[in-house]
């Protein structure tokens, strides 16, 4: 296999541009011709695809059950909640009329509603209006409810996957009779990611509470997990709200309880959306593209025919059709293994980078010699890209183990780069050098996650924003408590947050 | 059992708001406060979700990829396609805004785009316009693609799951360089359908072609599968588009072909709605409630534990359980038995009638009284719901074979009254008579399908829907063809189509 490498630029050399074509290279995604909105190709669905199943399956062990909600939400219902209004109409798109009337060759809205109607940016108001008549009784507590569904949060400045106006995602929706048991919920909801995320994502992420500038418009607390990608900058991965009694009052959501009083009822919710590809992308793409866990990959295993022998051709094919068949009654993931056969008509080194763009976790090549020699020639995604060849029915037999060593592996390589730039910062000035790469004596740790304390005042946070584009992503849950002081104000602090640029 | 009716009206009292009455019972959608839309419930949504994975494995076996599209469509693509404008521009709900503002106490839409955005009434022209980007040579064709997505069509009148402003469906588009191929997939696809339809939801559907007049706007054929409810309307199930190269033209979807001369591609469309679900009730409801076809109900077996002996509690619970195990553990339709424990602290009856308001396939109820006997007391939902007595070893063992046969038994229910109320209508006044149910001499088989011979002519067909509210369903494709003369114009004939009144 030849060295050059398959995308260009390389990550050290311009990584936002290297994200673009790596997920072009890969055919993940595109820009559509509506502003701000993307096209998912096939191959980035397909991810999309195991994302939901692979959740879902969670959530209806937890009981969660599905639904599905208007995508128009009346202004009127927006207006109920105060934060929550503020929050998202600077990004609301409107609807107004009801359908087109021809004017000359021109086609012009008319028939203007009564109302305008808000294509959803999250579902609260409307899921609260309508848990407000499911709710009677404590016997109707809990409620879980889960929308698969899209949404609109008009974008000026998009990047695939990561920030676009229209996005596919879940959002969950709870409501209890106790305090307790809502904000367990939702830190429940958030272990629930973080876990999905390690074992099938295989991207290792830091769990903690958002500051109050950083949370849900309208929550009480805001829990999030946060990815560090290769740049060393952050991607929150996904929220997990604890709404407390503020939706409950604005959507009149009340319940009698075993006294016969009426109460309001406690709610969160939590969303993850199709950001996860572009995390995905980013922690485990290497300069030659995707390079994709098994557990998420939409093909485990690619076998590419090598038929350049007119009259070996018929034999290598059913050869490879032999192996298809053993590999996909093998199990992985408690399902069968995925593989397909790649006999297109194209040049074999062409089709070869073409799977290792897409990030498939091992390519295998039969051709005639291989045959004989009973080998398979196999290629490792996650690795220098070297064939190993390997005797068939080992390959076979030990299919499982290669795969979850090829899963743990990406996890691990991740956990280290996140751990070895994860830094403890102790004053203003390291600080400030952290996030200044021009200024720093030692280049190699600059940037990343810096641990400092910090009293979690807004206007500290503004300025620190302001100057050095870095924010608190999280006060994480799994740092040991540790008595300190802010590093900006002095001021007394119980335990050190997470400061980082982020995307 | 006591023998009264759980829904009022029945269906011979007032079919249409028996359908209502249905739907509400068994917590399958709601309408919504945005009008025109609904809210699907988690037992409704269940539904849709299994008709979702029984289509899916369907498409991939066809190669099918699932891909996701844009929300927002560009007014001056739908201009595109002067036929395809003309359906859809009366039906659009149009986006003009991009944010909200606060004026006094109200939220005004702010931010006018320059372009107004229609949500999707149906995906064509985005399609095709990324078709157009993707196809460049013959190696790039057959492209099959399909995307699972909300549609919104602003409808006036509105009926749960039959007609609602939005809903959700899946919609397939394909390309192919040859015209044969593409009309050949329009078929396969209607073959599809119509056999998911059979074998799944146990719907018998007549195939066929539409007329001129009840085509999609721009297809050159349309093909449809037809429904024939209880009360002898017809309810189109999906369609099949072939779309010639009209669409192709229209987006400039072009390929080099083996000669290198450019073409333009041949395309089809194809879709089902959310509406199966109405047909679902319509056709297999009583007046009880939904009976659901074990294949696509999302529960087929719940138990109900008698618990009013305080001291038995345990024993039952634990033999439920067990029962519940030896239930999920057998196989139906290539997955594991669904099943689960109602022990919610509720009264018996209205427990158990929730659940036959709900149409699961079998009820199982355990008392004391069965432990000592090794019995279970089943409830059959497609039956008179006298408790039948049976042997636990035998149940567990051969209940397979039991959802089988009800499966069976609501498709043969189905097709029996279908076929019963197909006839054929050899004069105008016997067509008149026919859907004139006062007029009719014999009431018993007033309405339904007529089969007859017609010109085709749109005035005719025109004058007949307007007097009679009657339709070509469509030219049926199993009908043996048959010389005649059309009984309105006494023109000639090759075969009969069916005329009906429809949803």
């Amino acid at each position: 296999m030849s060295r050059k490498n398959a995308i260009s630029p390389r990550r050290d050399e311009d990584y936002s541009e290297w994200y673009q074509q790596v997920i072009k290279a890969a055919d993940l995604a595109q820009h559509s011709p509506v502003r701000g909105c993307m096209v998912i190709r096939p191959w980035g669905y397909g991810i999309w695809e195991n994302i939901q199943k692979q959740l879902d399956k969670r959530f209806k062990e937890l009981d969660i059950e599905n639904a599905y909600f208007p995508l128009f939400i009346p202004v009127s219902f927006l207006e109920k909640e105060a934060e929550h209004v503020d929050g998202f109409a600077k990004e609301c798109a409107v609807v107004t009329h009801h359908r087109l009337e021809k004017v000359g060759d021109k086609l012009i809205p008319s028939g203007k509603l009564d109302q305008p109607l808000v294509v959803r940016p999250t579902s609260e108001m409307i899921i609260g209006h309508m848990f407000a008549k499911w709710i009677q009784s404590y016997k109707d507590l809990p409620l879980k409810i889960n929308q698969w569904a899209n949404v609109v949060r008009w974008e000026l400045r998009t990047r695939l996957f990561l920030r676009t106006t229209e996005f596919l995602w879940q959002e969950g929706h709870t409501a209890y009779s106790k305090e307790k048991e809502a904000k367990e919920d939702a830190l429940k909801m958030l272990d629930l990611y973080a876990s999905f995320s390690n074992d099938i994502l295989a991207m290792p992420s830091i769990k903690g509470e958002k500051t109050e500038s950083e949370k849900f418009p309208g929550a009480v607390n805001t829990f999030s997990f946060e990815y560090m990608m290769q740049d060393k900058k952050a991607l929150q991965a996904g929220t997990s709200h604890f709404l407390g009694q503020k939706f409950a009052k604005s959507c009149d959501i009340k319940f009698t309880d075993e006294n016969g009083d009426e109460q309001f009822v406690w709610t969160t919710s939590w969303g993850v959306t199709t950001r996860l590809i572009g995390g995905l992308v980013m922690m485990h793409g290497d300069d030659n593209g995707i390079v994709l866990p098994p557990k998420i990959a939409p093909l485990q295993i690619v076998i590419l025919p090598i038929l350049h022998i007119e009259e070996k051709k018929k034999e290598v094919l059913a050869y490879c059709e032999k192996l298809l068949k053993a590999l996909t009654e093998k199990t992985f993931n408690c399902e069968n293994v995925k593989a397909k056969i790649d006999s297109r008509d194209i040049r074999g080194g062409e089709k070869k980078w073409n799977w290792i763009k897409k990030g498939v976790p091992l390519i295998v090549e039969i051709g005639p010699k291989d045959i004989e020699n009973n080998k398979v020639a196999v290629t490792i995604r996650n690795s220098d890209l070297k064939v190993q060849f390997l005797g068939l029915e080992e390959f076979v037999e030990n299919i499982d183990k290669l795969l979850d060593k090829i899963q743990n592996d990406l996890y691990e390589n991740s956990l280290k780069f996140m751990t070895d730039n994860m830094v403890e910062i102790n004053t203003k000035e390291e600080f400030y050098e952290f996030f200044t790469p021009k200024n720093t004596k030692k280049p190699e740790i600059h940037g990343g996650f810096a641990l400092c304390h910090f009293c979690e005042d807004k206007d500290v946070e503004a300025k620190i924003s302001e100057e050095l584009g870095v924010t608190v992503r999280n006060i994480p849950f799994d740092l040991p408590k540790e008595e300190g002081h802010c590093i900006f104000s002095g001021k007394k602090s119980e335990q050190r947050v997470i400061f980082a640029k982020s995307y």
